[in-house]
């Protein structure tokens, strides 16, 4: 199957805009990612035995406390058929209070509960009240989802990594945390995460990949996933959802990261989302408002000869990290594909890593690398 | 203290509409309710070991398998600061799938991750994905709320309830289920339900109060806080949110439902609700929909001539029912100050119930009653 | 019948908090209110003749271009059966750009389109694009509405005015500009407005009442609606709705602004609403960032010892404004019932004042003055 | 510059689903599309004088008076920097009660204001209020905007064309209508359709075309733009928004059409859109109610071995919808640019149509047809 390498690493480049240092989310400073994966057992389906291929996913937004120093945040929920938890005080409140959490479906609500634990047991939080955020896509395909296999330990160990060792620095992808069982394109999906940076602002993405019929996929425009139609082994997708955070240091309001949550799902339509039915795709956008427009204003009052207030008012910066946000997030799309490998899961139920030789060869044939 | 009596018995009679047989959200054929309260130590607050003062409350919606017979739904979130879990799903696909349970706020992940286990084991679902539905408002004035004391067989037992002995009839108000530990106005607050009846369609209400400053209560329109606003003790209201559940029986789509939803917090408004900044105040409203519209828009259509399409189409109709949610929301208000108890809770803390021989004086002087 | 008095001036007291100088929305410094009042001719509607009961309210945020200083802006659509133009933009963008007319329902568009050109002919803004607010209750009880009878000479009297000697005073109330020919409670409607000043902010609203069944009405909690259910002539009132203009001199996102809109229905719920079907309730909040919080935040912080920055993120400081727009709302509602005089219209339609002799009366027996 | 064809004509096949007859909204039957097209004069601008490029679309629901039968929709506001009029009732109404209308930004009100006349006086509605539909995008690149040129007369063209000959047929792309000075992607854009028929629905759509940077454009995944980015001239885009008409003839509920409008922004997404911050990107979808579902659920029965009752709550039928909505509002957006000819406007602003035999050489060179 040969080594699994990112978009970039094969000469894929989407967009116009440059990655940062690690073409991850953890590029947006102060920014953790931490994974607890759980992989155990095999053979046939025992509901609370296993076989286990799940895990969670940690993003801290910054390194402190994240309770007594909220980050502001908006969520867009382009399709809610999805049990993602704390969205709706997010959307009032225009702030996130805890770390964010990813996972499979049916250990959304453990999660939360254990994130609570998190807060109250590590970060001392004294408040009677605090509003986890926790997303999910169903990885039942792969793994015992009912068995509900996440523990306090496991959410505790993605948390603590993210606050440590996996911080600013590359991220795992693929097979990892919240992202284990997942799949993409009926291949193997799970965590991918890109970025762009620039002088002004650095944007990171990171996206729980569960989503899409194998004939939808698009890679940079080209139709790849009709090329490998006839790729075997494949089960059918069963479910069909993204879960997408997105993190940019640059000091936004709420409505402004609601605007740039809205434009991810345009990066999403570019690989071959139809938006099923029965997908939960959310998006959730947060700044570490470590930066002030300043820069980027400046920069555009060069091009336009407008003013500065003109510009503040009629948020025309928006638009390079609009931009941002559609070209990362079609990029760690891909990348969840790419780093994936193949995994057995339980019945023998088989999603095959996305074959990069073939891929390669296609990108070739269409021009693209 | 004396008997704790509801509303009507004291002569209190909100709106024009007639309630239904037990004034209760039961009067919606085949809804049912059941509670189960936790009270438990006194003294004070030892954290995970109490006192406790919880307990969860159990709304079914008809008394088969509701994910099978999913009912049509619509949730409005008024002011956000709350961590109910499910309601966006259900703002998307317009249907219940689940019980809808309420209890204290850290509760609330516990509690929809047994009401997963109670629809695989109870009842039998096979699907891979289920939406619980939990409202919480935050009782840690009187609980030990960080605790976290309701477990599995709580939310089992509230279930129990609600599909058997309590189903179609009087409902328990106050200090019980999810509003055990509340409190409304500074004064003790918990459940409290309220219906109205007519021909053409059955809506009841059922709410966890937990909102409201003494000064601002209103019964009636009648300034009753004002007037009992040196009744000790008292304890400053931490906090200040309301959930609300709606039910009818005539068919409607989630748009109607919705909109319904809107009109419970004009209810609300009329207690004395500011819709305090730091309030989750959240309205589920559904239909068992077992009426068709049809002898509603015949009798709308003799009052005003107009033809059947034309008024579906305008949906004139809905202004009864809009009349029904206002009158039955401020109704369960005033019915859960009125059957709750004093209580003790953590740290001695005291919320005393609204001392009715002093309410039944001061509408009388202000000749409501 | 009498001269017509403002709430106060009987000695109705709404609420705990202070009015400003002139208990108007103009209490904010800058906003200027103007209107535009056209009554010809009696009789028989005939179509594009008459009777003429109309007009239009202008209220201008502040005295300069307000193209080119935009202020903070939200809105909240309680109930959209209206036709305001304008408002997608405003909630997207959160700014508006132009004045906010009021105006009879069928006059929206070409109110519109006259307020555009008063933006490029007075204002010179220069830009190729302009968004417009107007709002609009349905004066058709009263006016030859069909005959859509406003133009452009009026829409820029109502601006002049609001541009000039009506700034920073006293508002007229009644049967003025948009509110012209508006019911309210099935007695005479239209503009009405109140304010609430602190020492940390103002607020101001500004109402064009046009909805509301007779027994429903309720003044400062007591039915007078009831009370006076038999006072003759009455005409049903055909429409139901309010647009309500909501102004502060706090710096505020429109996040903020947009929760402030959603209080000021609550402040409808109290006189009465039950938020028809039909009804278009809209609320547009706007700030002229005159002041910025930190009097108001230190204030709160010796009330609960907490710091500024635990505050600003929870904020608890916004507690107080909603205060201030339910009270000014329902006092706004009341003030412009109070103000406005009997009229007759189209067809001899009558919307008689509501009697304030009787108002009076009943609001003694009631104990409330 | 040659013959103008659409994107089949040149062997182009967006997606797997067929296109109706017509390949055009009106493949959903007695959906009308007119056009008023206005091109006077040449040379500078001169404000209220021209040069003139502009005009009006009208789509029709179906052949009848829409006031009495109205249609179910909704609308999705994917970013609302915009005038479209009319939607938020449709939003809470669920129902379009006039044709729809298109034209250049500034002319919005006007043409609403005439759409009233035009139910007045030619569908003879009776009633006092009327919810007028009107969508725009901003022509002023070429066309004297500020001048606003549309007229009753032109407004009721359109309607007449509608309500005639163009109805049951091909509709006219490109350069007609309100898309007369529209730009696409930096050469010239208007007016667009396509549609999607299978034996169980026809959806239609079409769309009015004003968005996108030259380097952005893909066609069927092909960077068509970058490979074109050196054609002259070229004039920056001044405006970046596209509104989305879309029919079918399944009978939904308009939260199921909401749901359907979502998706039109994915086929926006695939052609190159960022979603800039001064875009008004307007979803608007409606249904005739001609066919029910049943088909529809039957063939998805026999694939999946699921009853019908679970189809209908979980909706799985809608995904073929979705798929046909993302495809034709591609293919539309592809029709709008490759019909659309050069055109000349004020002060000589050219914009040139998109070559087609580049665009044909590079599509084969990519191996797309």
């Amino acid at each position: 199957m040969g080594k699994r390498i990112r978009a970039r690493d094969m000469g894929i480049k989407i967009g116009v805009m440059k990655p940062g240092r690690y073409n991850a989310i953890t590029d947006v400073e102060g920014v953790g990612v931490g994974h607890s994966t759980i992989i155990e057992g095999e053979g046939p389906l025992v509901i609370g035995k296993g076989p286990i291929r799940t895990g969670v996913t940690a993003i801290v937004p910054h390194q402190g406390n994240v309770y007594e120093n909220k980050v502001r945040a908006a969520v867009y929920a382009y399709n809610a058929y999805g049990k993602a938890v704390g969205l709706l005080q997010v959307s009032h409140m225009g702030v996130i209070e805890t770390p964010i959490l990813l996972t499979d479906t049916l250990n959304t609500w453990i999660v939360a509960d254990a994130l609570i634990d998190y807060m109250y047991e590590v970060m001392n939080v004294e408040a009677m009240s605090i509003n986890p955020v926790v997303g999910e896509t169903n990885g039942s395909y792969l793994n015992d989802s009912i068995g509900r296999h996440v523990r306090k330990k496991h959410v505790f160990e993605a948390l603590r990594k993210a606050y440590s060792r996996d911080v600013m620095g590359p991220v795992k992808e693929g097979n990892v945390g919240g992202g284990t069982p997942m799949s993409g394109f009926e291949f193997k999906g799970g965590i991918g995460t890109s970025s762009r940076v620039t002088n002004e602002f650095s944007l990171g993405v990171l996206v729980q990949l569960n989503f899409g019929r194998r004939e939808d996929l698009r890679i940079d425009g080209v139709p790849v996933g009709m090329e490998l139609s006839d790729v075997k082994p494949r089960g059918k997708q069963q479910s069909n959802s993204i879960i997408i955070v997105v993190a940019t240091d640059l000091k936004l309001t709420s409505r402004q990261l609601w605007r740039i949550a809205k434009r991810a799902m345009l990066g999403v339509a570019r690989t071959g989302s139809y938006g099923s039915s029965s997908s939960g795709d959310f998006v959730i956008a947060f700044s570490t408002s470590k930066r002030e427009l300043n820069p980027l204003i400046e920069s555009i009052q060069k091009d336009t000869g407008q003013g500065r207030e003109a510009i503040e008012t009629n948020e025309t910066f928006l638009n390079r990290i609009f931009r941002a946000t559609v070209e990362a997030t079609e990029e760690a799309i891909v990348n969840a594909l790419f780093k994936a490998e193949t995994m057995i899961g339980r019945d023998y139920h088989i999603r095959r890593a996305i074959p990069l030789d073939q891929v390669k060869e296609i990108m070739t044939t269409y021009g693209r690398i």
